[in-house]
């Protein structure tokens, strides 16, 4: 194959002309008053000092590996929130329990938020993620919006297909985007077609241990799986893939990828397979029971859809899947309905690495043209659809019923995703949407070579749809959920609990315990001091000898709102935060003698600068 | 000495006053029309799609280690930018000079950035950063918003007293928060009083180079430097710094550091110590030029300021210092006139620690009764000043002249610093103030037991002053400055600089070479694919051997806005970021055989899904 050649001709047009487009589109936006409600756009977005926001956005932060937490519609960041890296702010992945759990990475790609679902809505318990940088999923708890756990996922690559939840969070799913040689083999790119596989994983969620376990994996072609969405009302106990190199292309995908005029939408019955699994339908590899839909049929289906597509999202009521082919003008609608009964019928138009494709004209409901680049659909509650348009910088809102497109807005620039209120429930808001764009270009004052990503809020409540604000977003929105406000209910303190572990509470229980050259610590933070040993003359200094492994377990006693302290070791690198009520160990190895102030981090009072003493390190 | 009894007691009283305060204060703000231009506060912080903010805050991050950059007044975050701490989004830690310039630092605690000056006003080339936690200093380019030089200052701990810099950048200074033995010895605590230092240090800024040097250091007494300002007009020359713990406590700051009804603000002439240590005037100290001012009199003074002052700073004009007691009702304004007198007239009335103390009453202007737990002061161009009040929960408006209070207003919670447009300089602004709050409260969406810092958007346009606006902060913004955004000049794409070490441009020069078990990739991210080598089959792979280092240098030579690329490397735990034409390498060991997906992580065109390769490592 010649490459070069290839290149040198196609690559001119194609990404040309798409890059065109991104370089030099520049649109301008003026605020005008809406005929709605007669509030101007600064009004609608305003959320005047000490009021809150309505609804909380969940947005991932992409190669950042956290989650970013905003309120709408003031579309201010609340909350960095660590999942997948290291956050030296929190010093999570500094302390004993987050550092086991990060396990060494210094990263994570933090792709698709799904919060948890009851009934096919938002619940508000937790937050699902996944990790297409180092093949991770993370529970994260709603109530503290701590990271709780990960869960680090073998024989896959790359679930940016993921997260989604069934509508009663039974699984969470993660398929991925890149395919490699099963169990973790080496297998050169000669026999991707044969050794290869495209694994998709079932997670199951333990909402009372705040924790995740894999059910089963799911062995699927060595295809790239992009989004997916869960069936709901008729099409519950479904999900729904999208696919693209479908080519099986091992190189140059921006070419060779790009070839055939139609990828698929995996369908699979999850609770068949499940079901399946039960049954004991699998083998086992690298510890994990894999399922071979090859092997067990009538699980996995095929539905030809329009050019690589991006975004696979079925409608509120769950009667439909559309399909946005993002190197095509025109997102397709099929129908749940027709889907099964070819199913049922085995109305099929061929097979794809031994799986059935259902006959397109069959399934079909609708092509609406929506313009250049559709990625991805979310909903109101009034019937209409909402689809970014990639390459046309714009949002388009279009009639379910009819497929006709109602409004067009522009964005800027370039948007990936897009978000409405509970926009993946079955019962979505329609009062806001958000475009998350990938440029920002010249949105907003520069910041160098490299801008922020951009988020413009969108008022969808009228007919028309209006851009009514703009923020630049954190590395990097992928996609976000949109939650009400009242469905979450926080933590505000810790409890008191007497029985934890290595926990003091009160001052004369402090202590320094030396056994062999470890030393653990168990001491107090309050405002505004350390209280290592209450009974030592200095209390809040800490000796040990040049060798030491020392840990430290600290209790922050201050059980008041937002009263966090923090605990730094000036020159040995560390720092931490206790919240309220929260107990934490650190353990540092004493490898250079000094005298090291320990201070806290994390202001607390009027006496914070004070809340200092030391770590003496004598020398061997 | 008898520490739990004396904790027992004035704890009780001391601490419980102020946190009562802190926990249950409560404020509500409502909107309202301002009457002096009829704008509602909606509109005033309200910044339309696609409009740019008038201003940039440059906020420290604290304990994050990085520089948060906002806009003003729409208190957008546009970005973070990574200074002492690794960063998964951008790689910062990941490629090779970043690094290297972390050497090892897993987080830093950003206390106050100084934007460069020339003649006293903010220039918008560089801004300096200074790091409590692991005692670093940064050069931050502001033409880049990229931080290109971190300096490891020996002999110091907590450089919490910094940076300011000197009316024309001569010199930023980093006093610090806590005391050491000098050149990093082990002395028992007993000694303090005499073995412990609380060393300034002076680092010189090289523009051209973007890069930091040690000029000196300054032998000071073990006290805790809390905050500083550069004298300007009459003053310049000058340097003037608060101290806090002049008791020389050693444990429980909290009561024994709150003894003394005055501690000092330290007046020093930088200008003639600078010619001293020119003059040989130093001692070598861990090859650190160390002056001492003791041996070499008559460049520091000590100037009584009522107890534990935190913030302590020039007026525009350079006449007067104002020195604020965190535990006094009041707060100090000093003459320069006069205390240059006294120093002249040697008008001292005593010592401590062999430095001579100005007699008060002959260097003071008068104490302003402005409310309870005053910190900081900035100000306005009409010749007012504005103090934060932590305990109060307000921000003062009080005039300079007259000392007299003209407005309070209520901020939530808990200020510590404050900052005005251009409110370091010579020439303020006096259109907006921003208050850093340490405590959020109730005051945003809950996000679990900890919340974040806030910021209140006061306008101070009026003759009254107002809450307009308010957003969470990220931590934690000790002190922020505010910057005109026409003085930062950006660079939209790095040069096609044909000269650059490792860099390729051409599709033709991109391959791989092995030296041994060394490989070098020189290749190119470009709109959609990456080039390893161009001549191979499949351009886009790497295949090395296990136990192979490997060298990824990778040019982006896609020199167009805002087109970034990431790359990152699957279950290898890497991902650095490429901006614009830059060039960089990243080294990993290929410890572990298998196929591993190399992808564009920062997304870059429709295609961008595309953009991958594949990392294969056979096994030995």
């Amino acid at each position: 194959m010649n490459t070069k050649r290839i290149m040198s001709g196609i690559i001119g047009v194609l990404a040309g002309l798409l890059v065109a487009m991104i370089v030099f589109t520049d649109f301008n936006q003026t605020e005008t008053v809406s005929s709605a409600d007669n509030k101007t756009n600064a009004e609608k977005v305003y959320v005047a000092p000490g009021e809150q926001d309505d609804y909380y956005m969940m947005a991932s932060g992409g190669h950042s590996g956290q989650l970013f937490v905003y309120g709408l519609p003031s579309m201010r960041l609340i909350r960095q929130v660590p999942v997948f890296s290291p956050d030296p702010a929190t010093g999570y992945g500094f302390d004993k329990k987050s550092k086991e759990m990060l396990n060494g990475y210094k990263w994570g790609d933090f792709h698709h938020p799904a919060i948890s679902e009851t009934e096919g809505e938002y619940d508000g318990r937790a937050l699902f993620a996944s990790d297409v940088g180092n093949n991770r999923a993370a529970y994260v708890d709603l109530e503290t919006f701590h990271t709780t756990d990960i869960l680090e996922i073998p024989n896959i690559s790359g679930p940016h297909c993921a997260a989604f939840v069934t509508p009663n969070s039974e699984y969470f799913f993660l398929p991925t985007r890149f395919s490699v040689p099963l169990g973790d083999e080496y297998v050169g790119l000669d026999d991707f077609s044969e050794e290869y596989k495209g694994v998709m994983s079932a997670v199951k969620p333990d909402f009372e241990n705040n924790s995740l376990e894999i059910a089963y994996q799911v062995m699927l072609p060595p295809w790239s799986y992009d989004l997916s969405d869960a069936g709901k009302g008729q099409s519950n106990g479904w999900g729904f893939l999208s696919t693209y190199n479908t080519e099986e292309a091992t190189t140059t995908l921006e070419i060779n990828a790009s070839q055939n005029d139609r990828d698929y939408i995996v369908m699979f019955n999850w609770e068949q397979i499940s079901k399946e699994v039960e049954e004991g339908n699998y083998e086992e590899v690298n510890g994990v029971k894999m399922f071979d839909p090859l092997e067990h049929p009538g699980s996995v289906y095929l539905v030809p859809a329009p050019k690589s597509p991006h975004g696979v999202d079925v409608t509120p009521d769950g009667d439909h899947f559309i399909a946005s082919g993002k190197l095509s003008p025109t997102t397709t609608m099929f129908s749940v309905e027709k889907a099964l009964e070819a199913i049922e019928n085995e109305d099929f138009q061929g097979e794809a690495q031994g799986l059935p494709i259902l006959t397109y004209e069959s399934v079909v409901d609708k092509e609406v043209e929506v313009g250049l680049g559709p990625l991805h659909t979310q909903f109101d509650d009034k019937g209409n659809a909402y689809t970014t348009l990639f390459i046309d910088s714009q949002v388009v809102k279009w009639d379910l019923e009819s497929g006709k497109v109602i409004d067009k807005e522009e964005v800027s620039y370039s948007p990936g995703h897009l978000t409405a209120v509970e926009g993946d429930t079955a019962a979505p808001g329609g009062d806001w949407l958000v475009s998350l764009n990938k440029i920002a270009k010249d949105h907003y004052l520069s910041v160098g070579p490299s801008h922020p990503e951009s988020m413009d809020l969108i008022d969808i409540s009228g007919e028309t749809i209006e851009v009514v604000g703009s923020a630049p977003s954190q590395p990097e929105p992928h996609y976000a959920q949109i939650i009400n406000a009242d469905k979450i209910n926080t933590t505000e303190v810790y409890d008191k609990d007497e029985d934890r572990e290595n926990a003091v509470w009160d001052q004369a229980d402090t202590r320094i315990e030396r056994d062999g050259d470890e030393v653990h610590v168990y001491g107090i933070a309050m405002r505004s001091r350390f209280i290592f040993d209450a009974d030592s003359d200095r209390p809040d200094t800490v000796t040990v000898k040049e060798g030491d492994t020392v840990h430290f377990h600290i209790t922050n006693t201050d059980r008041d709102e937002d009263i966090t302290h923090g605990m730094g070791i000036n020159g040995y690198n560390e720092n931490f935060e206790i919240q309220p009520g929260e107990t934490k160990t650190l353990t540092i190895e004493a490898d250079k003698s000094g005298s090291y102030p320990i201070y806290c981090t994390n202001f607390c009072s009027a006496l914070h600068q004070e809340m200092t003493g030391y770590l003496l390190v004598e020398p061997k």
